[in-house]
């Protein structure tokens, strides 16, 4: 599988700062998630596209690597790397400011099916599609 | 209808805190909706019993006075009175810390039918039963 | 004094959802404060000028009216309209979803002197000077 | 070094649910901070004491592997397991639900002069010292 990215900006908001004035660790899950949501819309598979199909695909692991911290109205941007596709789908974050990586992150999603619950580690035909078509 | 009134301790956690090394103001409403469940679960009326009963309690209307400032660590309690049952639902709540008042809030929560969406200015009969069972 | 509005636009991400699949009620809170803070930029007077001028803002009271819900993807707009600078910072807030208002909130923050501590009731001469500004 | 476990009850709270009616991923690093914050009240090393030796312990790593999911309500408890002081701070921490393992996590903490930014790979002596009494 040819590796594809997407790119993501973020405002770092007042609210995600702790008392050291910078963005409270566990607040980059949320921006990878982000990231991770506008990697699926870039590619035009949606998360309503998901359902359609029968999917879901929970977070399984999850790690981050903190370099430095973003600070309040920072512009950092997520590059979002889709790592493998099947049997779990892998992608790596790699956040940065101002040019420089400020963190590293990664995280595992497998599929369920809604309906009867099991793991699923073919990916939805429409997915690959998508994924082929955005490669082109 | 009489006032009932509970109690609800609350240990304020780190990462709720800002800048200043205070409570970010928007974690009140997380700190009153705890109260909030937690008033139900005393009354014996749960979540899952109001879902049975096919009713559902938006908020519609929230507001907040604050006084004083909470800290980490802090044990904070809040006093949570229900005001009105019927045709809405009305809470006040008192945030004390160390028998200081430090925040004041209410809310209104309006009844929605789950099957049907619509407005219910009644409540469940299981809610007024548990209510009375409580004030005896 | 002239009412001063600025927009702001705001993208519902996947973590503020509730198990209603629509918005936490309390993540709002979060959605004005990002529109309160662009309001600032905007008018051209920081967070970093608001310490310089030794002057911090905290929210007194603030108040909200909920009218329909947002959901994942919607880009909301926040309408954010300074109604009174002093003695207090008094804000109204409009939120939209395909030009329907879906909340109404309000704030009230009053001036506290970093250094003291004590309320300030006239607002920085740089914060008036860049209302003025914004106003022409 | 001998393995210093404490263990920590939290409550699930509805602001934490996601659309799939269970808690939303990135809630969990709440979670083991909460735990975390209560280890070093249990051997008796508040951060009120780290701030008076002059040192702040930033997560420089972190990994979370989900197993199960907690819903509303549920009581949860922390295992926080000490695996290393020096150079670095190292935590596990096994989520347990009715006794079954819900989530296996780790961090890595590095030691910073709060006066110098410089990194400190040796622990402060009172948090030795508060190990050493808590294990006797």
């Amino acid at each position: 599988m040819r590796e594809i990215k997407t790119r993501t900006k973020i405002k770092i908001p007042f609210f995600d700062l702790d008392p050291m004035n910078i963005v409270w660790h566990g607040n980059y899950v949320k921006y990878i998630e982000i990231a991770r949501c506008d990697f699926f819309k870039k590619i035009n598979y949606t998360y309503d596209e998901m359902k359609k199909d029968g999917v879901m695909y929970p977070i399984a692991k999850m790690d981050f690597k903190f370099i430095k911290s973003a600070k309040f109205n920072d512009e950092i941007e997520v590059e979002t790397i889709l790592k493998e596709l099947e049997p779990a789908i892998m992608f790596k974050y790699i956040i940065y400011h101002n040019n420089e990586k400020i963190l590293c992150a990664n995280t595992m999603q497998i599929g369920v099916s809604i309906e009867t619950g099991e793991s699923l580690f073919e990916a939805p035909k429409k997915l690959k599609k998508a994924i082929d078509e955005f490669v082109e």
